[in-house]
C-alpha cells in the first residue's frame, strides 16, 4: 500500500468539528492545506479555523457527496462516525484511517476479539444481552467488574461497576438494556497510552508512552515519560505498531494500556488523535496532529522525538477561566462558548528538560 | 498603563491577511480567540484559518467601522498600514501596538531620529530629496552607502548601493525619485535580531537573539543562539526593552541589530511579529505569535524560554515543493496558491538540544 502525496493547497476533509477536529485543522493549515469540516451541530469549534464548514446530518447522502467532491482526502476526529456515511464517501474520495478501524473501535466486543486474535491481552470479557447472560458472565469473570455498553460509550459514560452482591438487574437497567460487555477487573499498576502513527508507505512511528490519571472517568493528567522500565515502554510501542499494521491503518491511533505485573493489557484503542497525546504539541518537534495530517496526506511521517518531559492537564468547565494567568505553561483552549461542568474546554502543558525530574 | 484581559471567545481583528496574519490567527485560535481579518486583496492566506474575513480597501471608512464594531481589539501584521485607517479605528476599538509605533516604523528618518533620541546607535544617515542633497550627503557619509526610500521598502526593495564613483543621478532615478535616506555603511561582524514583547502591564520579555543571514536582500536563515558573547546578547535584549518602553508599546516587536566591534547598531525595527522569530514556534514553549496575542489581549506575557537550539530557513518560490520530504524538521507553509520566484511560501525549522553545536 502506498499513494501519492497530496500537494500543499489540497483540501483535507474532517468528519466532526470538535476540539480534535480543530487541532487537526490547525496542523493541516501549518502544512499549507485547506480544511473542510463536516459537522451536524451548529458552530463547531473546528469551524472557526477551517476554510469551509458543511452543516449537515450524517445520513444526508447528498451533502456527503458534495463534501467528497470538494476535498482530496477525508479523515475523522471521533470513532463513532456512522459507517453508512463512510460507505457513501469511500467510493468517492480516500477515507483514512478507513472503515476497518472504525468497525473495530465502535464495538467493544469486536475490538477485544480483534486484539485477542492478534495475540494481545485484554481484560476477560463477555458479551451481555440481558440479565441471564450477565449473571452467567459474572460467575465466570467475577467481581469487581465493569458493565459497559458495546457502542457509543466515552469518558466513563454508559458504564457501571459491579462488586460482590451488586444486582445484575440494576446494572442491566443502568446501561439502558443496551447490548453490552462485562469486563473483568484488571489489577494494574498504572495506565499508560501510546500515540502511534502509520504512514501511507507502511512505516510506523510512535511518541513516547505517557502515563494517564483519570478523575471521574475523564482523563485528568498525562505525564511523559511514563514511569515504566525502558523495556516495557518499548513493548508498548511495538504493540501499538502491531495494531496499526494488522488494521492496515493510515494515520494516528491512541492505544490505552494497563501496566500489570504480568505485562501489558490493552484497555481500548481510539482510531484518531487522542487526548493523552496533546502534550506532543509542547514537547515534540512534530505533534500528533501534524503526524496524522502527514500520514493521511501521504507525506512521510515526521520526527516525533521528544525534546522535553511534559505534563498535560485537561481544563474542564470553569477550569478554563484560569487559563490567561497560566504563564509558565502552554495553554490551548478550544473556542467552546459554553463551559458546562465536566466539559473539556482546553488543556495546559508544562515542560521541563528531559530527565530533570519534577 | 494597564487594561482588563479579554476573555477567551473574544475576537481579535487583524489588519493584513498575509502569512504573519495567518500565524497570528493560528496562535489566537489556540488561546480560544476568534479572528477577523481585514485585507483588501482576494483570498488572503490568513483568511483560510480565520473566523471571518472582510475584503475592503484601507480607505473604506464604513468597512473599517463595521470591522471595529465586530472585534474586541485590533492589531496589524505589517508596518505599512495606512495611518488614516488607524485614525478611523482607534476611537472605536483598542489598536495595539498602536499608532506611535507605526509612525516611527513607516519612515526610515523618523525611525532613526527616534532611535538616536533615546540614545541608541544607528548607521550615519541623511534625508535625501534630490540629487543635490544626495551629493552633499555622499560627501559627508562616504561610500559604500545605501540609498533607501523613506517609506514602503521591504526585503531589499527600493534600495540601491552606492560605491566610489557611483552616479548620484542614477541612484536617485533607481529609487524613483522618492523621498529617501542615505545610510552609511556599517562594518558589522554579523546581524542579529531580538524578538521582544511588552505586555499591557508594562512588563517586558524577550526571546534569545537569533543570528540572521540574508540572500538577495531577503532573510534566508536565522540561527539561535546567535554567536555573540552573553553580555552582548543581554545588551541586545535591554536595547529592545528600551525601545518598547519608550514607545509605550503593547505586543511583539522585531529589532534588527548589527554587531560591530564598538557595540550594537540598530538596523531597523518592525512593529510586529518578525520573520527572524519564526524559529520560536519550534524551540520555545510560547512562540512570538502567541506572545503577541497574549500582550494585545491583556494577558500576562508567557514563558518564552528556549528549550532547544534552532535553525530556521525560509522557503522561497519553488523551495516549498520539497517541504513534504523534510521529515526531520518542522515545516510551516503559508497556503499561498502561486509560488512566484522569491516569494515567501513557508519556512522550516530544525532543532537540536541546547548547546549541542551543529
Amino acid at each position: 500500500m502506498s499513494f501519492d502525496p497530496l500537494a500543499p493547497g489540497s483540501t483535507v476533509g474532517i468528519l466532526g468539528g470538535g476540539q480534535l477536529g480543530r487541532m487537526l485543522a490547525l496542523a493541516a493549515a501549518r502544512l499549507g492545506m485547506k480544511v473542510h469540516v463536516y459537522e451536524p451541530a451548529p458552530e463547531p469549534p473546528a469551524g472557526q479555523v477551517a476554510n469551509k464548514v458543511t452543516r449537515a446530518a450524517w445520513d444526508d447522502a447528498d451533502a456527503l457527496a458534495d463534501f467528497a467532491a470538494g476535498v482530496d482526502v477525508v479523515t475523522y476526529e471521533f470513532e463513532n462516525v456512522d459507517l453508512a456515511a463512510i460507505d457513501v464517501l469511500a467510493p468517492l474520495v480516500p477515507v483514512r484511517p478507513g472503515r476497518r478501524a472504525l468497525e473495530v473501535a465502535q464495538d467493544r466486543i469486536a475490538e477485544k476479539d480483534f486484539l485477542n486474535a492478534i495475540g494481545l491481552a485484554t481484560a476477560p470479557y463477555a458479551a451481555i444481552d440481558g440479565t441471564d447472560t450477565l449473571e452467567t458472565a459474572l460467575e465466570a469473570i467475577g467481581t469487581p467488574s465493569i458493565l459497559k455498553t458495546r457502542r457509543l460509550g466515552y469518558d466513563g459514560k454508559g458504564q457501571v461497576r459491579l462488586d460482590a452482591g451488586s444486582s445484575a438487574d440494576a446494572a442491566w437497567l443502568s446501561v439502558g438494556k443496551a447490548p453490552s460487555v462485562l469486563e473483568g477487573f484488571v489489577d494494574f499498576e498504572r495506565e499508560i497510552s501510546v500515540i502511534a502513527a502509520r504512514g501511507g508507505d507502511g512505516s510506523v512511528a510512535a511518541f513516547d508512552p505517557g502515563e494517564n490519571e483519570h478523575r471521574d472517568g475523564i482523563l485528568h493528567k498525562t505525564t511523559v515519560p511514563a514511569r515504566v522500565p525502558a523495556g516495557r515502554a518499548q513493548d508498548a510501542v511495538l504493540l501499538a505498531g502491531k495494531i496499526l499494521t494488522e488494521l492496515d491503518y493510515v494515520g494516528v491511533i491512541g492505544v490505552e494500556l494497563f501496566v500489570t505485573r504480568s505485562g501489558l493489557v490493552v484497555n481500548e484503542i481510539a482510531p484518531r488523535v487522542h487526548n493523552s497525546g496533546h502534550w506532543t504539541e509542547a514537547a515534540c518537534l512534530i505533534d500528533q496532529f501534524e503526524q496524522h495530517i502527514r500520514a493521511i496526506c501521504g507525506w512521510p511521517l515526521g520526527d516525533g522525538a521528544r525534546h522535553s518531559d511534559a505534563e498535560m492537564v485537561n481544563l474542564l468547565g470553569s477550569d478554563a477561566e484560569a487559563a490567561p494567568g497560566l504563564t509558565g505553561a502552554r495553554v490551548h483552549l478550544y473556542g467552546k462558548a459554553e463551559a458546562r461542568p465536566g466539559r473539556k474546554m482546553g488543556h495546559v502543558t508544562r515542560i521541563r528538560p528531559r530527565g530533570a525530574g519534577g
